[in-house]
């Protein structure tokens, strides 16, 4: 089974990494951007069996820091 | 508007990143991981004027490399 997460910083947590971002597309001329904001997308490739507990109990534990971070938990359809 | 961009290494390139997560999640003791690969997940806020030619062309320039890396342009409702 295919199992991507999507972490992403939580609303209000600086992000310096997306402020580089935005402003290296000023400077590349493209106009209009208003936010940038970057996260983790992590594929798993994971048994069949594994539960949503499993899942959610590996971003707690490993994938995502909950202190400054939401994840998203997404299965693929194989 | 609102657009997340999904930037993950293409198959065959190494991705150390994604095999220490590998290892550190066998360590922790979860089982049935097969393979982890590690991505970026940009979340932009642009004009609702920008076009899809130039979300991809701010990917081609900056956002993804391509030689190593795939990415794919999702547009979020607002």
């Amino acid at each position: 089974m295919k199992v991507r997460i999507h972490v992403s910083l939580k609303p209000g947590v600086l992000d310096p990494q997306g402020r580089a971002v935005h402003h290296a597309l000023d400077g590349l001329g493209f106009a209009g951007v208003e936010d940038v904001r970057i996260g983790r997308l992590i594929e798993l490739e994971v048994a069949d069996t594994t539960s949503d507990e499993v899942l959610a109990d590996m971003c707690e534990k490993l994938l995502a820091n909950t202190v400054i971070e939401n994840y998203r938990i997404e299965k693929v359809a194989a």
